[in-house]
């Protein structure tokens, strides 16, 4: 049977694939390699299915799964920019990259798909729908977590202090999730200066 | 902050991701290693998403992804069995150490996520709710995609034939999303005897 549209979705999917061959800062909880970016968007989607009654009222969990299933795909081609990495004066560069990729990968895609995708995509990126919020804070509320536990991981390799960590991660995790700031705060306040 | 809910809910988190550890028979796409089970949910919940157009109507898909998530959860206590190691003598004792390992692992969670979430796990195993049927499909729909582009990966493992495989893959494939087996099959057949 032929069918364009159905190979164009295929293709999509078996390019989308490569995602876990990237690898991101943070190990993997019992410390032995890093996460990688396929792996981690399964763990976070798995996060606001298990957290969705900490989203503020009116975020739609299934929309937010959806966008944490699609958020790092650009990195197939972008790479990944570990956090403390990150500085304003790369980032337009890093954007630039991105919005490439995105046009690239999800443009495998029949048209109509494409367009939702990097359209879902660009609004997790922009942060400011309430579902790309607690999506972004669920995104930044997961590596601490697994550092916790695998013995201080990305914190160590970058050197990080609390006051960094709470610019960098604090920020964007109270202000789509308050109470998992709250809670997990303290336990990050014991390990880090 | 106190809040036993929110730690029972982060135990149940950090437990899952151990899922990563837990490899599968197919290699990935470059073929360089084994997939892993928490990376497979990821591409399958993806698969979901994407092919949502191929699914039976009354299907959710939203409910699929949820399942797809949380599917092989399991393995961390129980292990992945291949397809093709399957058998009718050992299905029952995989099945019960199943059961066991979602009683321990969805157990983590506050009572009423525990109770939904082994429920949501076993609607996936009785794959006889329309949602179910087609997230089985899936399940079985991607291995041979990855095959295709890894160069034979488990087929060459297990030395499947396409009889063995349209027995164990095809018939499953078929039954949740026809259109998705026959766009495949020719592809399997030219490689399979």
């Amino acid at each position: 049977m032929t069918s364009p549209r159905l190979d164009a979705q295929m293709a999509f999917l078996t390019e989308a694939e490569k995602l876990r061959t990237i690898l991101r800062a943070t190990p993997i909880g019992d410390g032995s390699r890093q996460e990688n970016s396929g792996e981690h968007s399964w763990h976070i989607a798995l996060y606001a299915l298990i957290l969705a009654e900490h989203a503020p009222e009116g975020v739609s969990i299934d929309r937010v799964i959806r966008m944490l299933l699609i958020h790092d795909i650009v990195e197939i081609d972008a790479g990944d920019v570990p956090i403390y990495l990150q500085s304003a004066d790369t980032q337009s560069d890093t954007e630039a990259a991105e919005l490439e990729a995105a046009k690239r990968i999800f443009g495998l895609l029949p048209d109509d798909q494409a367009a939702d995708m990097l359209a879902l995509w660009q609004e997790f990126e922009a942060a400011e729908s309430p579902d790309a919020v607690f999506a972004k804070s669920l995104d930044r509320f997961q590596p601490p977590n697994l550092n916790l536990v695998n013995g201080g991981g990305s914190w160590k390799t970058y050197n990080v202090t609390f006051d960094e960590l709470d610019r960098r991660v604090g920020k964007p995790v109270r202000r789509g999730a308050p109470t998992l700031w709250n809670w997990i705060a303290p336990k990050i306040r014991a390990v880090l200066r």
